[in-house]
């Protein structure tokens, strides 16, 4: 396992003693339990957003917290939910008296432990909306999900979600806007390679050197099929049809182009898939007024990429172009 | 050959082609010969600044073209120099009348070309001015180096004199002042792994799966040493002791400290660097006023990292806080 690190079991707090060293204007870090804040939280007044899930896809969430965009992010160990009073500790200490929206990917354990969580903040007083993320057309089910798994349009929701809590919108209104965002997003992934998690020591699964994974999922769960190495081209026509066709997505579209690397793809590549997505998208009369490029929910050292689609209007325009201000995002401010 | 592109002998063109659809806010793409100038080039009366170098380093120089920052930048094909036509025509089309500036990496072929461009340019009646970038402290002769290689601090210096540049200070002043970034400056390097330019189709160098490579250069050069694997605290003191030595950096000092992946190191492991050269730092006494964390000067996938160190006073300060806007690095615009 070839990893700048130290010991395995360290890496998650000593993640977090980095992002506290680095971004003391931006987030406050707790530890036991763990969580990250806004470093002005709690905002009288703010619905407040929570989010979290396992490490290992950095930036998102922690690195998603500050201005414009998140209130908390739990951090579970590498791949694992978080715990429940991770998020209820999280959940109380950003409350601001307008209530809390919990942000939540469709994944069995983080589902349940923030049901739990948002249960137990009810019981204390606090006003809590939970809405699940489950874009990824890739499989119905999966290794760790019944439904959909939650992927690339969590990023676009907690960007969105968090223009409108600005703006001081009520706790169901930015809530109905979460699961706008939720019903117009799509994505799907591939990888070119495995991942290994700190603790396993080990890749998590195994890709042959002429193959590839269509339809992975973010923490190396199996896809839709395991085959050969293709060009940019093709790969990116089959991880766009499956999207397009989904929502779907019609000529005169107006979309947000998500172009995602898994954590060990570079920048160069990504730009020649989007070149291919901008190409198909524009065959098929869908025009992208604004776009994402670049490692925001990775899967550790990962190669490969994932697309996501937004369906946009005017309100979820204006919302992406507001100002944020966080480690891992940052415009207009 | 695991990558997300089509033919080797098209990556750069298509990669320019997905930056022009992605980014035409902010820049223009110019196809034969290469180059991506801001999207309101030129600017009259500002001193235009040019860099360029190989591709494969993503998102340096292309994706730091824009408000506060670059007005041009040349690349070439991935590790390969550019040409001293794409650099001269470059100028020219960035020249506002108050001259340019070449920021130049220390490679033998980038700082040929760019010699033999400015003097093109200075024929056609332009004011250019070269400054060459040598801060990589790991070795003082290399594969393609006479004297030290050029790395991290070119993007710290890009970004300081963009915004002196925006200031509309005069070319002379402009140039001193990358001379002093580039005398302030100290980086050094280290890979887990090699990486292959798309048209060789292997890896670079071998690395058995439990060596590293210390004080690598960004075209995999041959750094200082080949050892075994270590935890990332050793790693962290490995290039951060020869760095602060160097300059030297005293107890006392305010500085920005740039950890860079060098393409397929996962943000949670430049965290836990940063949280150890947080740690060495405090114990000389040395002080992070600013940081950057993220992959900024890259070697495509390569695994691994670097840290640059930046001694900081108020002036170098309040430039590096100044709005930036380009792909790349984006802030407080």
């Amino acid at each position: 396992m070839k990893k700048l690190i130290n010991r395995p079991e360290d890496v998650v707090t000593e993640e977090l003693r980095g992002i506290e060293a680095a971004h003391p204007d931006l987030v406050r870090v707790n530890y036991g339990p763990n969580y990250i804040v806004r470093a002005d939280a709690p905002l009288q007044g703010k619905v407040a957003l929570v989010s979290g899930g396992g490490s290992g896809h950095e930036p998102m969430h922690g690195g998603f917290v500050g201005m414009g965009m998140l209130d908390a992010a739990c951090p579970g160990e590498v791949f694992t939910s978080p715990t429940p009073d991770q998020m209820l500790e999280a959940t109380k200490a950003v409350d601001g008296g307008a209530g809390v929206l919990h942000i939540v990917k469709n994944y069995t354990g983080d589902v349940m432990n923030f049901d739990m969580a948002a249960e137990l903040a009810r019981g204390e007083g606090i006003d809590v909306e939970s809405v699940v993320i489950d874009d990824d057309v890739a499989v119905q089910d999966s290794l760790y999900t019944a439904g959909r798994r939650g992927v690339g349009t969590t990023v676009l929701a907690e960007k969105i979600c968090g223009a409108a809590a600005e703006e001081r919108r009520p706790l169901a209104e930015v809530a109905e806007l979460c699961r706008k965002v939720n019903a117009n997003g799509r994505s799907m992934g591939m990888a070119l390679t495995s991942c290994t998690v700190p603790a396993a020591g080990a890749p998590t699964f195994e890709l042959g050197d002429d193959e590839m994974e269509i339809g992975i999922g973010i923490h190396g769960e199996p896809g839709r099929e395991r085959r050969k190495l293709a060009p940019a081209a093709e790969i990116s026509r089959e991880l766009t049809e499956p999207i397009v066709s989904d929502v779907p997505f019609a000529e005169g579209d107006e979309v947000l182009a998500f172009v995602n690397s898994m954590g060990g793809t570079p920048l160069i590549e990504l730009y020649v898939v989007y070149n291919e997505l901008n190409r198909l998208l524009s065959e098929r009369g869908i025009r992208i007024t604004r776009n994402l490029i670049g490692p925001y929910i990775t899967s550790l050292e990962m190669a490969g990429c994932s697309i996501t689609l937004l369906k946009l209007d005017d309100e979820l325009t204006r919302l992406w172009d507001a100002p944020v201000k966080t480690p891992g995002l940052r415009w207009g401010a």
